[in-house]
């Protein structure tokens, strides 16, 4: 049997998972997987962490240490961000390290270079982790639907914000009340910007894209918006509607390129991503042969995340002991262009504070005739102290013309300060 | 660029679709796999199919051809059966030909078998298409998910029965109206036995059991219940319970060893696989670290199923692109017990034809309680031409007592002949 051995930087949630669980299985792997996954070296800043887990015998306070360590086959990255960690991934490959990474801000911010990098040593780098927690998502991708040209992935993959959703609509819950409760039972941050604010969904839909599409994507090339501006009306109404709001990170394969985003989303009650709550995670493919499909599971946490951590180590293991060369992940082989928001094209939802007044109603409509946006339904809501909200329903219209119309109606004089609330609609 | 040479037995439905996807895609795979999937030998009984699929020049209507032309690397069968696909299946690894198999009826017969010889000669044998479709399953439970202990699958997997329950349950349709229409939309053969008896299903969840648990499981070790004594009226029932009827595939570990059955089941209606409706596929996977996960997509027909033999092919032909070795996979390391299913614990319903007359009920009610089986409700329903039907829900009880109660309550003298319908309730 080949004894392999592994190194860990970063002993927080994840990291201890994934100590508790190779040592948890240890023999089953050895039973199972014919490898002896041996834990050599741990590094963490927390002294503590490392005694709680009862591994101080291999701790250091360095990650270079792990890195250095002789005996270390494969590194285990589990700090994230792309200061340290990104310094500590790339040594570990360019000492002909394999690595095992939990990082998608590193990965959808520079995928590309570490995967060429990779290439010239000879290693493997292995992230199912950062993206969809336990869920099997690229495995899928790179493996069973590698046959198929994908024509689109779209996800819930935030499980901060599914669940304010989630609250927020089931329980007529306020966005701060949400967010509060999603703190205390710690699926929030103290700062939850990366979450609300649709960062943390932009990293994972470009690694997404980037292999369903085998063009290097970056997540600064994805437009995103979140859920702030969401309220337990705008919940309401979609539901009278029949249709549920997720934040989605959507990419589709178009004619002219990829168009991928993220933002909040009426979807139709009876479409699988509708029935994701709580703090779940989903990402539906579609492919040209496969058709549509569904990955559902725990997006984060200690043991899901774990689950994928591993699952990585028991692949790279194997390859080391059972075969002798590497294959290179695909990546950036197809290097299709990105289409810009702006040719987008769907159906909108807009609600627009105004003061309660006679003929705001003309002057608004008459700012959507002049952008050829054409509206399916208006309902006003909840006049009172001479304010009022407008919702309208556009039919489909171009995602330039919206935005044109929404600053039409910003320079209307009954039209209240603030940003109007826009959902986009996919059916 | 390695030039790998494919040969495919069977062109019906499957090996059409796998033969237009290797067409279509061929350029797709030089550039994003680095591999020239080159099909050299094509066979099927039907001269027609090779001609409608442009594969004349490399037809032969004897499937040992294939096997014995000395440029095939890998051998696809598509067969199907256990008569000449097994012989197809055997001889090719004999001749140390990697073999990619849609086969579950093969698979849970003798896979055990096949993984053995096939170490024995350093190939590979795939077949993930063989469960589930186009849905990826069998690779996410043999590589991200490999380091959980597996603690249940629970699927449905049959695409027939599935579509007619749909139609039962939202149309009110009778159980051969359904039959009927899944046949003219050619969801369901002409003899439709192995579906709608679970043998189908019985097949698949042999094999995903024998990967999530390493341990031989055979498709006659399954009790298998199939769906032709539900009625309409267990479905309007079972939705004002609350549930859905799902004919499901279930295989659980328990400290007693493998408890594996297929019949229908009531299941709640928050449920994720009760939102699979129509031929839709979906698995749900849960695992020690992972929790919760499903995997969900089209479980048949010839797109999907071609997905999954494609990505078997691809992953095959760059293990020998790019690799010395081959992996063998995990099978049969852990060799559980399977339980009987005499000793499972659940809640039952259970719908009685009986004469409409005093004293019936009483005399149910006395053999349940002979039985130790506690009743949770009970109701009479459509009473007339003297006969009526009594339906009750149980507390949780043992298989073997509800399965006298059943032998006991036949005994009756007002209990009219027939089998009762009885549906396993999973919470």
């Amino acid at each position: 049997m080949k004894r392999i051995n592994v190194g860990i930087i970063g002993l927080g949630t994840v990291g201890g998972g994934v100590v508790r669980m190779l040592k948890q299985h240890h023999d089953a792997y050895m039973r199972d997987q014919d490898i002896d996954l041996n834990l050599v070296a741990v590094a963490s800043r927390e002294p503590e962490e490392a005694k709680e887990l009862g591994v101080t015998d291999i701790f250091t306070m360095d990650g270079n240490d792990v890195i250095n360590h002789p005996d270390v086959d494969i590194v285990i990255e589990l700090v994230g961000g792309v200061t340290f960690a990104k310094d500590f991934v790339f040594d570990a490959i360019n000492k002909g390290k394999h690595v095992i990474t939990a990082n998608k801000a590193l990965i959808s911010a520079c995928g590309n270079e570490l995967m060429k990098l990779a290439g010239e040593k000879g290693v493997e780098i292995a992230f199912e982790t950062s993206v969809g927690g336990g869920i099997p998502i690229i495995g899928p991708l790179r493996h069973s639907l590698a046959g198929n040209q994908i024509q689109s992935v779209v996800g819930i993959v935030n499980g901060t914000t599914n669940y304010m959703l989630t609250r927020m609509s089931e329980d007529s819950m306020e966005y701060s009340a949400a967010l509060k409760e999603a703190q205390d039972n710690g699926f929030a941050e103290f700062n939850p910007s990366a979450d609300v604010e649709g960062h943390d969904a932009a990293a994972k839909i470009a690694i997404l894209a980037t292999i369903a599409f085998n063009t290097d994507i970056r997540i600064e090339q994805v437009p995103v918006e979140g859920i702030t501006k969401i309220t337990p009306i705008d919940l309401d109404i979609a539901r009278e509607m029949g249709y549920t709001i997720k934040l989605l990170a959507i990419a589709n394969r178009t004619p002219d390129g990829i168009d991928i985003r993220v933002h909040p989303t009426m979807l139709p009650v009876k479409h699988q991503l509708s029935n994701v709550t709580g703090v779940y995670n989903a990402i539906y493919v579609t492919g040209d042969y496969v058709g549509e499909t569904m990955f559902f599971g725990e997006g984060a946490g200690s043991g899901a995340a774990a689950s994928s951590v591993v699952g990585d180590l028991i692949e790279v293991a194997r390859h080391m002991a059972f075969r002798e060369q590497i294959t290179q992940p695909v990546w950036d082989t197809e290097k299709l262009p990105i289409r810009p928001i702006d040719v987008l094209e769907t159906s909108y939802y807009l609600r627009l504070p105004v003061t309660d007044r006679p003929g705001v109603l003309a002057a608004t409509a008459q700012v959507f005739a002049e952008h050829q946006v054409s509206i399916y339904s208006m309902v006003q809501h909840g006049a009172q102290d001479g304010k009022a909200e407008l919702i309208y329903v556009t039919h489909k219209a171009k995602e330039s013309a919206i935005q044109a119309t929404i600053a039409g109606l910003k320079d209307l004089e009954d039209v209240l300060a603030g940003d109007p609330v826009l959902i986009r609609i996919e059916n």
